[in-house]
């Protein structure tokens, strides 16, 4: 079965969008996804940019928060705007995702996270806010914890980056289907189209 | 009937995909379509950058090169790279465009730059090329770089740009209905859909 690869960071805005829809897109085209948890931060950086350019350049910014709102609307998502200051940390949350591959709650969790951040208001750095989450998608938080904290998941956390660094990406969210890269939440049909060849 | 504004700048590689689809695209939809030339320069320079943003930040560039080139085939758009450095001076070719305005040959003459630029490796700043490209759809090169080059013409584009950056447009193509801004090829559609209500 074709697969493609979902590059997101939890602080994302587009990333919301995209993971709220992309299992029920790429169910209908019988394309696998992968998900893939990274961070944006260590790649802005080597662009030399020390936050989100979406607060560097106020036109590109205030575009972003507009469009935004308008496509979640267009999808029927629901939409109210964090209470912390954007990008929320999304460092913990990464961890949690990538070591909940070996369970398969990767996909729900991913998705109860970027509700929480993007619908609820909710603090997605907060051990607590990440502990309910879990436990409202029937994992058991201790153990998650000490799996996404145990230090080989967070090098593998690190690697994730890095592989994402080296296929290419600079944003998120990004798709990859072998070493063909898109990039944007409007990019998902055209990567599954090259999917399926 | 409903109106879109198109927003592009010469240089702009996207905007060479959408010059060359929009009419068809918008008459299907019933909607009429602006050509409204701009120039990103004077835009990118208030942002901090003196050169494309594909050249400063090197992953995004060789991101929209590919991209770009992935486009061109689904859209079975010839493209040959131009052989001058990236991006190519479109001051002359914009000035030309917005005097084509008052007689109606905007839209033609942009399609015919941009494949001068994107398809045919040909210096778009250079007097000739345009002169070629005015007669080639039947207009007399003389009295189109008479009219472009009338002071009253060479600020009617700075007001154009002027009107560009208070419509927060960063990039191109973009497209405004009303005071609604969408950015991008791919969003040519949403911007269709949202001037049809």
């Amino acid at each position: 079965m074709p697969r493609i690869d979902f590059w997101y960071e939890f602080a994302s805005t587009y990333s919301y969008i995209t993971a709220m829809r992309i299992a029920n897109v790429a169910a209908e085209e019988g394309v696998v996804v992968r998900w893939r948890p990274f961070l944006l931060g260590p790649i802005f950086k080597e662009l030399g940019w020390n936050d989100s350019p979406f607060n560097i350049y106020p036109a590109k910014g205030r575009y972003m928060w507009h469009d935004f709102a308008r496509v979640c609307d267009e999808e029927g998502l629901p939409l109210q705007l964090p209470p912390v200051r954007f990008p929320q940390n999304g460092v913990k949350a990464a961890r949690l995702a990538l070591a909940g591959e070996a369970d398969g709650w990767t996909a729900a969790f991913t998705r109860a996270v970027f509700t929480a951040n993007y619908a609820e208001q909710r603090d997605i750095s907060d051990d607590g806010t990440l502990r309910d989450i879990l436990s409202g998608i029937d994992v058991d938080p201790d153990a998650a914890f000490e799996a996404a904290n145990a230090p080989a998941n967070k090098e593998a956390l690190f690697a994730q980056v890095d592989e994402a660094k080296a296929r290419g990406i600079f944003g998120a969210p990004s798709f990859t289907v072998g070493d063909e890269l898109f990039w944007g939440n409007d990019r998902l049909e055209a990567a599954l189209r090259w999917a399926k060849g």
